[in-house]
């Protein structure tokens, strides 16, 4: 096993300890395990509160701050976070204007953050649901009924997160949510499993030389395993997946994922043959983000996740976000 | 190999059409393999340029834009760019005020950019150069007479790149690039070894349950082997390393720093062990980066920086700054 780490049992909140002491504007309670932007509540601002289980960082907790997310919740790795850290973080945030949690598809995820709203409610907070599920590659999996929620995330967190920046209110940011939502599909492929450090060894066998076809962000099966492919083959079968279910009328935004551990260099040679393929089935880009964002642990492969974007969806992806993971113009 | 590749020999060229497209603020000649702010030259303003070899993304490509780089050319992986790539930066970027070249002390490179600094001269171009060799664990190693040039060449990036920026002249931005060298120190830790496309198997064996302290970032050999070590040791042999050599007297800036394939997760909890020990050792931390930046393909490990900051430095670090791998303020 090789892992920085001291022991299994600690690795999410030594994690939280390491992002207390990197990012000051961030207030992170390491006992309940949520990430709370230092200035919140917001005066008159909608709060907006995701979390999911930890191994896919910066997804969540690097999506919090001006911008993007008021809190975020941190499940042990690959597990949901419970009720009562949803509610406290929805507590934390909310400036009497409402709070939307941002939820990806995951029974356990949706299962909890619905008994969080409950309870918020019953404080007297107004929640407001978003459910995430842009991933095409199967429908019903392992820890889901339905689609998987993955890479669409990020439009979602940074979209509606600019809207309630702006003063929107809470109908409006959760209507842009699902605008988001509808609009984004995903498709990933892994090169390698990934290892959790309790089991500490891969969590699904993919031997040398094969790569899985719309792999899970926990390493859930996908729809085929193939002989390695090359770049221009995977971007071809990843986009067209895409496009099999999105059919874009207008440009799109596009993220160009990493799952953790395939290098930069590897993910912008990746990103020239998406763009090929677009061009291709004459879909424009309006923008694109390459890196590791939302990934599972030390899992090699990559994603691709694409958003039709109106104009009012473009303004707000380019409006200033201050967050560890994604930051611009302050 | 689970490469997310077309053929070895196009991975650069490829990465480069990748960025081109992810990142319209940029010239990227491909052919040539030059990256270069899109509004170079700058007026008045002092050109920098650096480079290397290939496989350590986001560095150096990444780091050009607005407040940091004006121009980087990219090697073959692990492989100098030559004085041709060089000299074309620097005519590129030079807008009468001279050009700084930022160099990491690999034989190779040194001798390309001395060359490309004789030619730059000749057409009329004022060339300074700064060497960077912060990596205290070996003096001669296998591509280097002298230590190494590793994470801090990412700090002399970022604060000559500011001053620059605020049209400070060429021999005090080279003079602060200096001092950034002077207060840095590095020391790396590989947990796996790295897998060059064209190799296409691990440059060196590294067997699991082992690591390698004071690794180089192409996998040259490092002080010595152990058995795995929790992330508190590698924390305590990392700091105590750097600090065997720097004894701050005041406030540093420090890098916790991925060698590729390291998930954020992780780094974050090392960062939680490094933070410790600094303060264990009366170390004061003014500012801390954590990520993947200084990377070595698809290794596994970390690297541990820390920069003596007066308060100059940390005002140019703080300074506003708009690259594909480090953006803030703008």
């Amino acid at each position: 096993m090789r892992m920085l780490i001291n022991v299994p049992e600690t690795v999410v909140p030594d994690a939280l300890r390491g992002m207390a002491a990197a990012h000051p504007e961030l207030t992170v309670d390491v006992e309940n395990r949520v990430v709370v932007r230092r200035d919140a509540p917001v005066t008159d601002k909608v709060g907006l509160v995701s979390g999911g289980g930890s191994g896919h960082e910066p997804l969540h907790g690097g999506f919090v701050g001006r911008g993007m997310l008021d809190a975020a919740c941190a499940g042990e790795i690959f597990t949901s976070p419970v009720p009562d850290q949803m509610t406290r973080a929805a507590a934390a945030v909310d400036a009497g204007r409402g709070v939307l949690f941002i939820v990806k598809n995951y029974t356990g995820d949706v299962l909890n953050f619905d008994m969080a709203a409950d309870l918020a409610q019953d404080e007297g907070i107004q929640v407001a649901k978003v459910l995430v599920d842009d991933d095409v590659a199967v429908t019903d999996s392992l820890y889901t009924a339905g689609r998987r929620g993955v890479g669409a995330t990020l439009f979602v967190e940074k979209i509606a997160g600019a809207a309630a920046e702006e003063g929107a209110p809470l109908e409006r940011v959760e209507a842009l949510a699902r605008q988001v939502v509808e609009s984004s599909r995903s498709f990933g492929v892994a090169l390698s499993a990934c290892t959790t450090p309790a089991k500490g060894s891969p969590t699904f066998d993919l031997p040398d030389g094969e790569l899985e076809l719309g792999i899970g962000i926990h390493g859930e099966p996908g729809r085929e395993r193939r002989p390695m492919m090359t770049s221009h083959e995977i971007a071809d079968a990843s986009v067209d997946a895409v496009l099999a279910d999105l059919r874009p009328s207008g440009p799109v935004l596009a993220l160009v994922n990493g799952m953790g551990a395939t290098p930069l260099i590897e993910l912008y040679g990746f990103n020239a043959e998406v763009q090929r393929v677009l061009a291709e089935r004459g879909v424009p880009v309006a923008r694109t983000l390459v890196g590791n964002y939302v990934t599972s642990l030390d899992m090699a492969g990559c994603s691709v996740t694409l958003c039709q974007a109106d104009e009012e969806l473009l303004r707000l992806w380019d409006a200033p976000v201050r967050t560890p993971g994604l930051r611009w113009g302050i």
